[in-house]
């Protein structure tokens, strides 16, 4: 007998009869004798349409009063799901954050877990009743309901399952799992059984949407096996673990990009000490977010500085640079939003040297042009000119051999 | 300045648009130096969606997960009216019954309320905070969501009322007020200026669907002002209060009308003692409420057993009541739907006597036959064939002079 967490994202949930699917799929594993603590979404389109609520009234509405609208679309998830178990005959209850309590900063929109109580679910799973977590949601210290942001039912399930040391927590989504690369750019695209935190981090920092980022973070910290799999066959998907030495030997494990991302470049700056902290911080200041960042190497006493936004950034944050290159008396300021971002990962990059120049000759026999690098430990990434994005992902996935 | 409790029905909250215009008004009492706490119903149509999802489950969906669902309508409005007042420049903060707390029993669906805290609220209201709360919901000792039942933020307001010992609890829907009768059949129906608790429970019961039958109750226990009034102009309404030797002086305030009762006449049934019991425990049990009992006296050893149930239930109570019938050997089980309960209400009837002759002459001067007869201190009630029913409204309007 084993303490499973499972969690059902929107589409699983998104209509009665799935709802009915997913109560037959927990039937299954609670029957098999398993305690089992389910965490939902809100079914799929509710929290749109209760944002497009909130967002009728006005562009930016009220924090704490935002995170009461929008969490209840889980609150009915949870509602309907034990219905449908109790009528099937099965002890069931719903959760709501602030019952179990599970508790989060005061950051409205975007709290942050703190600590979850585990005593009232575990009296109910000591009686053999299912438990339902709304996923999502939280309270804050003062009584306020808080939500997690999107995607936060993920960290909820991670972070429940960690509360509760439960032997596995599965994330049932409509994928089979995390693959190499988007299968819908590269049919060699494998299904990976499994892979790091840390890989796993990169994979979905850099656009690969299985996991909430900070799901993974979580799970990471707490040491939880987070299974990610399909909640429309038995299929087994991908374990995301710790790392084994099994791993260490593989080069490269996935293949990501980014079309959503926009250059800046700000050239001829004079080359002096805290060029980037002037460029940079007015922007951090607006709540714009810089990803990729890159200062050439000055010939002259003049340097080139290009940094990344968003594509949803660029016009403010263009705004804001040109304001600050008058002020540092760069040459000028150029944009390109016709650009995306490829992303080699892998554990093995650590102790193997030469994955760098395979990618990058791999590209550039090809004829794509390499704008922008940026590495770290386990991650390679680079900018390249927007319409070679399909062809540099297949040809990296061939390189890498991660088809085989 | 006073404190000022409004109750705003789904109609007036049933669009982002009607939500500003509340927030309008609201604002209006605010700024008129008053503390104010309002309570708001989900957005028209909700309540009925989230029904049907949970009975598109089973048809008698778990009651504690019932309320966990339906409950959610009630929070979402609190949610998108705090952001409205809030983007209007105004402190405001919404309250789900958990948060208040407004403690009940758990009898999911149809919750009694037990006690409401009071604290949290005031402190809010001392900072200049608008309040405003779920209407309709609450939690019971074991920290569960509950729900008052259809009609329940009535209820809400003048439990909170009550609690927080307001000046004036104001009840807006969409119409001006409490009518002398429903002037969809009588033109001369008139608003009245103010009604008695006890008038209005009997004209609420009695189909005026005005007011929330519970909430009229609580009003009279805890002697609250209910100011009923539209949310569509600044009107004054009807104000339901306690009796005034004014009140006194008339003879019938109002008349109601109910097509939807069906009658059930227990033919020749041996007359002994426990007779009623025999026929009425069954139904009870299959939880059919039973209206008007008429048993006439018996000339014979022989008595005839007449009783009203809902249209709806009227199937089920023919079954019940026949299988009775054979039991206590009655000769015949007879039903007719095509029937009308007509009443009038008044304090003034406790006073003087002859108001019965003359709602009964006036029926029989115009050939309307009365099939059973009902009394209690303050009303008259009589069943006719359907038909009649308009005919009757307006003819008792008339003859009592409710016009002038």
């Amino acid at each position: 007998m084993a303490l499973v967490v499972q969690k059902y994202g929107g589409t699983s949930v998104g209509s009665i009869d799935r709802i009915k699917n997913v109560a037959r799929r927990i039937i299954k594993t609670y029957d098999a004798g398993n305690d089992l603590v389910v965490i939902v979404s809100a079914m799929s389109g509710e929290t749109n349409r209760l944002v497009a609520l909130a967002n009728e009234i006005c562009d930016i509405p009220d924090g704490r009063e935002y995170d009461v609208v929008v969490s209840t679309g889980e609150q009915v998830t949870t509602g309907l799901l034990s219905i449908c178990l109790k009528s099937m005959g099965y002890k069931a209850k719903s959760y709501q954050g602030w019952q179990i309590p599970l508790s989060t900063d005061s950051s409205y929109t975007k709290a942050r877990i703190e600590s979850i109580g585990d005593q009232n679910i575990r009296a109910d799973l000591k009686e053999g009743t299912i438990v339902i977590v709304s996923g999502f949601q939280g309270i804050d210290s003062g009584n306020n309901i808080t939500t997690l942001g999107r995607g936060g039912s993920d960290t909820s399930a991670v972070a429940v399952a960690a509360a509760l040391n439960a032997d596995v927590c599965e994330i049932y989504t409509d994928v089979d799992g995390v693959y190499t690369t988007d299968p819908n750019i590269c049919r060699e695209a494998r299904k990976m059984d499994k892979i790091s935190y840390d890989e796993m981090l990169e994979l979905a920092s850099l656009g690969a949407k299985v996991l909430q980022i900070r799901s993974v973070e979580f799970a990471k910290k707490y040491n939880v096996d987070v299974h990610v799999r399909s909640s429309l066959n038995e299929n087994t998907g991908t374990m995301v673990t710790r790392e084994d030495i099994e791993m260490e030997g593989i080069l490269v494990s996935g293949i990501a990009y980014d079309k959503n991302e926009a250059k800046i470049a700000v050239m001829g700056v004079p080359d002096k000490p805290g060029i980037a902290a002037k460029i940079l911080t007015p922007l951090s200041d607006a709540n714009i977010s810089v990803d990729m960042i890159v200062q050439n190497v000055s010939r002259t006493d003049m340097t080139d500085f290009t940094f990344t936004v968003t594509k949803a950034d660029l016009k403010q944050a263009l705004l804001i640079t040109n304001e600050v290159a008058r002020d540092i008396q760069a040459k000028e300021v150029i944009s390109d939003e016709n650009i995306s971002k490829v992303s080699i990962v892998g554990l093995g990059m650590r102790s193997h040297a030469g994955v760098a120049t395979k990618m990058f000759s791999s590209l550039a026999s090809n004829g794509i042009n390499i704008q922008m690098i940026s590495t770290s430990e386990i991650k390679i990434s680079v900018v390249i000119e927007e319409k070679y994005t399909e062809l540099a992902v297949r040809l990296l996935h061939e390189t890498f051999g991660l088809a085989s």
